[in-house]
């Protein structure tokens, strides 16, 4: 029976999740695959750690090169996470003629093209399936299973902490804070959770994402980022009211202008089925020109889940598949501005409760081609501070921005920075 | 470059569908796959039909021998449908030595141990991602997305023509019939809708995927089959009332004791996914014991969704893939008979409105070991006839089945047949 030797970047939760899954299931990989998978040397910071039971100490070793200089390991599995070290040790497994399988979306997302040039020149694969959703098989659906489509639009909900929040924030009543620090209870966010909460998570997937599907190199640094902190609860049940719920979206979209790609809070319609969605769940909405849209869902993080992806590149491997993990376009794309983008908006302004607000307020939006298609003003007692929600067809951003500012710039009657949301689907 | 010559089986909306794709995008697989499909021969009844604009009436042929021993055929896609012609001409492409592709559920859900048996023996590749839910790759998550998991359980909506009639029922409020002929208008519905409605399909559809996940010959006639013409607008609103929609549900589980493999109308609890999947949409909810439960969604059928799926299989056969269509395992397992299957139910009886009717029910259900969960009576005059519902907790069938027909037998109390519905999820 074939055996293929690997060699393992990092031991941590799903490293080690991997590590049991092969050996729990080696007699089901060898009658289902006819092959021999064998974790061979494993790379750790700590040799002291205690971990597990039923680990071979003796495959672990605290030098890279007993890994990637060791002509007897046949594919590199990276899991060791973040962008300095593992990018040298990727670029150094495939200069010693090894394949590579990562779960590192950032990497992926910030030195992709750099790895893809490399692997390219000389003809190595690198497997990815493991960066995003967890075991959800979104990499192989947009490489194999939709192989006859073009895909012009992806929208994801592809960080679990970010959904649980919302979903809890709106279910609950909660307020932001609160439904942070529920989260973090239960572990579904981190004591530092920035990563998630502010976007970045979800800006490296759909920069994977996007660049496998549209076949174009996606600078890092212009995926427009923006996260959940300061959705409140009153935007929740504003949202609501007009059949909309809030979700953090991750989107990137082609057209012959170029890339927008983008992670946002976003209304999503009540009634779409992105917006059932709830929990620690993630989903992938897929456009494809054949299929139309596919949803992917399911647990988008987790060790075993995660452990179940990177098996699957490795079975790729052992099948002798290539990855298709591409090279940047001959006809690239830039990706847009923000500012340049076409969307609908929910804006919410703090009013001094006087008469004309509302008119000078729809004003200055029309001035800027901003045209109107809801409102929400409650009343209430002359003089106080209320809300007044509007939300508008489609306008550019920059529009929209520009018009905002102008209101907010109207002290005597605006009491706090306005809020801009925008509307997807 | 690389050229692959397609024998095609059929002309119909599928098989015109393929032959435009395969058109249409052909410096599109040229450049991203490097090989150059061509549909080099067609199989039709008739010769003289007219087609679309575009095709090369050269190509077609009305002896299946032309494709199935012409040796410069490579592969041959069979998209005829039906049982007996499709598993003669699949048969023989086989011992042509040739691969085949086939969008065919029924025959592989009635014919595919043989089918199986003989790819097997000669070393040829069946493929199929075509025959379930159209554009959406179940068949390829199942078998390499998935690869590292177990699967014990199968929940599928796959059936665009049941879900769009059920969704309407419920939305609407509309009767049976009423649901069934808007759908025949709008295209969603054949003329004779019956093996839509009564099943059919959806238990073809979930022979294949059982026979797939659980690498056992799954006999198409052990496979229990209830449609949903006895689905009334009256359940819908009573199931509504306790939380759950009504769904036609394709079911298949294992465990130790054997295969649990059904289609029928189930109440699906509401916040369930399944239950957020409306109007003809189709939706497969797998449970991988790594990955825990994935939902792939989208367009189940329509000629563009089936063609794409035709043409990722077409891709990976360039590609070398082998299909895996398992062949029979050596430990079978049986497929249960439903009457010993474990479930909740909802029953709904029609009573004469009299003092010790629910007792006297209750009674019954007790002496056959059925423990009711929820119960709805609604107040009438005495004397009138008023629907009495119960929910049970998990029972087995043959219990159930016992107590329904021993109350039914009361014909002083019981005025029409009660209606037995499975709660599922």
């Amino acid at each position: 029976m074939r055996s293929i030797r690997i060699g393992l970047l990092g031991l941590g939760q799903i490293g080690s999740s991997l590590y049991k899954l092969v050996s729990r299931k080696a007699a089901f990989f060898q009658k289902r695959y006819g092959v021999q998978f064998k974790i061979a040397r494993i790379l750790v910071k700590n040799m002291r750690k205690k971990r597990f039971s039923g680990l071979d100490a003796k495959r672990l070793t605290s030098q890279a090169s007993q890994i990637l200089k060791d002509p007897s390991i046949d594919v590199v599995v990276e899991l060791i996470g973040g962008v300095d070290s593992a990018k040298k040790y990727v670029l150094e497994a495939l200069r010693s003629g090894k394949d590579v399988i990562t779960a590192n979306k950032a990497l992926l997302a910030e030195k992709g093209e750099e790895i893809s040039a490399l692997a390219g020149k000389l003809g190595r694969q690198v497997f990815f399936e493991a960066s995003v959703g967890g075991g959800i098989p979104v990499i192989k659906t947009i490489r194999e299973g939709l192989g006859a489509n073009r895909i012009d639009s992806i929208l994801g909900i592809v960080n679990g902490t970010c959904n649980y929040i919302l979903t809890q924030m709106s279910r609950e009543g909660l307020d932001f804070q609160t439904a942070l620090e529920q989260a973090q209870k239960k572990g579904f966010a981190e004591p530092d959770p920035s990563f998630d909460i502010d976007g970045i998570d979800s800006a490296h997937k759909i920069a994977v994402l996007a660049r496998l599907a549209f076949e174009q190199n996606i600078p890092f640094r212009d995926v427009y980022c923006e996260g959940i902190r300061h959705i409140t609860e009153q935007d929740i049940n504003f949202a609501k009211n007009f059949g909309y719920c809030i979700k953090l979206l991750a989107i990137a979209k082609r057209d012959a202008s170029g890339i927008d790609a983008r992670v946002q809070p976003t209304l999503v319609p009540q009634d779409h089925i992105l917006a059932k969605v709830d929990g620690s769940f993630n989903a992938i909405l897929l456009d494809g020109d054949e299929t139309g849209e596919i949803l992917l869902y399911g647990r988008g993080a987790g060790p075993e889940p995660t452990a179940s992806a990177v098996m699957s590149d490795l079975i790729d491997y052992s099948r002798g598949l290539e990855s298709r993990f591409p090279e940047a376009s001959k006809k690239p794309l830039k990706v847009k501005n923000i500012s340049s983008i076409l969307s609908r908006y929910y804006l919410r302004f703090s009013v001094l409760d006087q008469p004309g607000v509302l008119s000078k307020i729809a004003g200055i939006l029309g001035k800027y081609n901003v045209s109107i298609s809801d409102v929400i003003q409650s009343e209430r007692k002359s003089g106080t501070v209320v809300p007044l929600i509007l939300l508008t067809h489609h306008v550019h951003e920059k529009e929209i921005r520009s018009a905002v500012e102008r209101i907010d710039a109207m002290k005597s009657m605006i009491r706090s920075k306005s809020r801009v949301i925008r509307i997807e689907a």
